[in-house]
């Protein structure tokens, strides 16, 4: 019998995680199932048929896994961008608020070279903080970003409308409205 | 002109890191190269081919690059293993020894079904003491570890040695001697 589920059909929802109050929109029910990971990653290719892509930039974590199938898919490289003190190479690094204080992103300063083009992904579009910060080291390296490719956006937390203040093209599978 | 470089030739080594005395193989120049991560991911595949494998299990943070990309071409489901308290759902843990103490590894108890064939990757097989954790967390939940697969082998730190006595089928692309 066919399998009509969407990708949002996949996502668990887990209530109070990590505190109190949040619906946490679990990815690792959509990556668990074989049919759930290839419609995410083939999915979130889609609108960039056709668009030259040099590197696919993942953010630490979940978006690790995303990447490293979408860069394989498009046989291009990887490059990680990780929280603070967690790459062995020399690096730039970038600053962006939470909700209680700030973190520090980081990119190593050789990923990328000027002029290459760069599609960014993560699971989650919440705020656009890491994200953000993402932009602007892939940014300072010189490289220009053709997309921000997202399996969930929560566009009330206002990532979509920060990411798109900044001229970026943002794609997501499927939305949670109410946040 | 062809390539001829090896896997181990797009790997780079960082010195004191991360700290005095260690040589850090560092994976992250193998996986931005798109020869290097395509090379990396269908060589990690080889010793697999006709096995029957259901999911593939990585290791948090640069086992789910591998562990998404080898999911993704396999067609089958990606399920990760996290450090405490990152996992939303309902999990089970393991701890392991670290050079200066203990961590705790988790697996959402749902996550693996009893008979499924699985194949655990990571960038780096050292001690052993993280796959060992993996593969205990996997075998509780009765899934069958059908293969350990990893970029680089650091034979001198007894990790295959380790896993082998465990009765596992451990292979790694390169392995650097005298760490």
């Amino acid at each position: 019998m066919p399998n009509h589920k969407t990708v949002q059909d996949y996502i668990r929802t887990i209530v109070d995680f990590p505190h109190e109050g949040i619906m946490f929109r679990d990815v690792t029910t959509l990556f668990a199932d074989p049919r759930g990971l290839r419609l995410a990653v083939d999915q979130m290719l889609h609108p960039y048929a056709g668009t030259r892509i040099d590197k696919v930039i993942g953010l630490e974590a979940r978006g690790f896994i995303l990447g490293g199938a979408i860069a394989h898919q498009l046989s291009v490289g990887f490059v990680p961008i990780r929280k603070k003190s967690k790459l062995p190479g020399a690096t730039i690094s970038e600053a962006y608020t939470l909700e209680y204080g700030e973190a520090v992103v980081e990119i190593h300063d050789d990923a990328i070279q000027a002029g290459e083009k760069i599609l960014l992904v993560d699971d989650l579009l919440a705020t656009g903080g890491t994200a953000e910060a993402g932009i602007k080291l892939v940014e300072r390296l010189g490289g220009e970003i053709v997309g921000c490719a997202f399996v969930i956006d929560l566009p009330d937390l206002g990532g979509r409308a920060r990411l798109e203040k900044m001229g970026m093209d943002v794609h997501a599978l499927c939305a949670f409205e109410g946040e």
